[in-house]
């Protein structure tokens, strides 16, 4: 029973049109031996950035050899990639639009390929949902224990996404929103160890750091989500361990008109 | 392991309120061994004709010997039958209200059973939740494996939907709205390799089609949703295969106040 | 196969953000042969009355041995105490604010653990996800058949919720609204054989009586959402065998203000 090889499913498609289903239909035909787990299907549609980020913060969380299958596409139908993957003892499925990129730049070990081996997709392929018709057989057969090998050639210029990274100095770091949650909270690159380790380097409390974006300064980190009045922003390390700006009471992503790659500054402050 | 009966699930409960936990409950009580997966639950209330063509499109893409639970029942409380159907291999359990009529009628074969034996239902059975009551316990004992002919009587009168059928001459296609998904593009039961049998058939060119409805008319059918400019309609083959209407960067179900079983023109064009 | 146990998931982390997804990757990795059924994500944020509520109604639909995880957790990063429990043959895990006390109130049977011994949390635990790195390891360690006896001491002082007992004398029923559901409707606390066994005793006609709330009067209680005029309220015995309160076409808790905990008068009316 331990030996059940599981799949886990991220997409933009939503839990309301039957995508998803339909996917799953498609493993368990090719795959019936496949668990499936659900981590989200109500990503922002086309949010590259915000899946990148929900799968690298996701999938250590499952045991290893686990297949997580991730489909965030603006390219369907176009000569995009659709990749393969195999790091530190986990396996993704993918378009090669950037989605796997955080992931790789923190795995120990990494190998990555062009899944172009059409005898592994279902036959005929659509130019609408490659999820479905891609995708998903190949989450199905690395289930299977097909070898990643298999599938394609191996490539090393998987396609980029345009993020910065975090910027550390002595005085500031300089973090970047990666997702916006389903209450419009903004949540950022910057994780609480990084953030500690650069506090206590530097002397710096978290009770005095200023928070900038836009017009606004946030004096403080907060330990919880109400200890602001109703209107004010609050800065708080969330339950994915990163800073977020949250809008007390309100949608912090609309009131400011901020988005995904956007920069938040965190000073050091406390001092004049 | 493959031969774990799977039981799929699509109703419009939602996903907030405990309905279909409480239904998937009384289905591993009475068959551990089945699998659930969820096709949708966020259906608009009582869009049968909806449920009817996301039934009717996904469950070939599940294996043979799989159970379709479909709950989309405005006739709750009331005399209307529970059905249980076979069909090519699969099936079915759905109120008689024509959710099932789309299936049966691309079905190479099919039985259809008013499934009114109440031994086969839960005791008692509310007058307000007949998907945990009645539809539930009926999915449960065909994945257990009870032959269909034991849950009750056959019958060959099952509720029809009031839909015209596509309407193909040389010059033109009526097709009808039959889902709006989450963002009010509105889908048509015009199916891609209808729409190009006949336009080849005809002379006729994907990028010169006319499509009417209202005072709207839309020239040429897109290859992605993203090649008309914000506020302009478009038409393009969907996830789903069909004819589909979306208003770039808008709802179109919203914008136009079109309607499932509503009717779309495709006309030849091109020409005058 | 039957003795796969089973985990049912509660909380208000929604589906959107990979949280629910996280926790069954924790399950999963301590209890692989576990079955995970969602009963619901989408509660209202820290609702712990309505997750009360639904955990109630919905965990004797499961098989006995199932444990059930509940996380609606107002209190995450500070001292409150996590709960094990065992009723009446099923487990269930939760934070010590007064979500299981419906249950517990109608159990025949009941032990109360607070699940203190880290050995059986994760390593190391946050202060922002008590959800992933308390109540999933404790559930994944009953269903794995860790005797709740090793995750903590006894206790007999849960907390309890500011709820008032459903109120029944000889002319009235004064219930209580116990949730709220996708609609806006409002569930309250008064089930049908209740309200059927009052009727009876003193004479009453479901068709007369009168149902009260601000400066409204609902007169009999329907057969069927049908049955009123758009705009006029309404009330019936719901999915959950409750007494309902729905506004015909629209969203009854943001027409009238009523929230959770607030009064239902139900009287006999029908004589003057």
């Amino acid at each position: 029973m331990n030996t059940r090889p599981i799949i886990t499913l991220m997409t933009d498609f939503g839990n309301t049109d039957g995508f998803v289903g339909v996917m799953k239909g498609v493993i368990v035909r090719l795959a019936p031996a496949a668990r499936l787990i659900d981590i989200s299907h109500e990503l922002q549609p086309f949010a590259i950035a915000s899946a990148a980020f929900l799968n690298e913060w996701s999938f250590r969380y499952f045991p290893e050899g686990t297949v997580h299958l991730c489909v965030v596409d603006p390219g369907v139908g176009t000569k995009r990639r659709p990749l393969v993957a195999a790091m530190d003892g986990h396996y993704f499925v993918a378009p090669d639009n950037g989605l796997l990129i955080p992931a790789l730049d923190q795995a120990k070990s990494a190998r990555v390929f062009a899944a172009t081996r059409k005898q592994y997709w279902l036959e005929p392929v659509s130019n609408t949902f490659h999820g479905r018709d891609i995708f998903s057989p190949l989450a199905a057969h690395l289930a299977n224990g097909v070898a990643i090998e298999e599938l394609g050639e191996e490539i090393h210029n998987p396609v980029r996404l345009p993020l910065k990274p975090l910027a550390v100095t002595y005085d500031r770091i300089e973090c970047h929103i990666c997702h916006i949650d389903r209450f419009g909270n903004l949540v950022t690159d910057l994780d609480q160890p990084t953030f500690e380790a650069w506090a206590s380097r530097n002397g710096v409390r978290a009770e005095e750091v200023l928070i900038r974006f836009q017009r606004h300064t946030i004096r403080g980190i907060s330990q919880a989500y109400g200890e602001k009045k109703r209107g004010e922003f609050l800065a708080v390390f969330d339950g994915y361990g990163r800073l977020e700006i949250a809008a007390t009471g309100g949608h912090a992503a609309s009131i400011t008109g901020l988005g995904i790659t956007d920069t938040i500054q965190v000073l050091a402050g406390g001092i004049d």
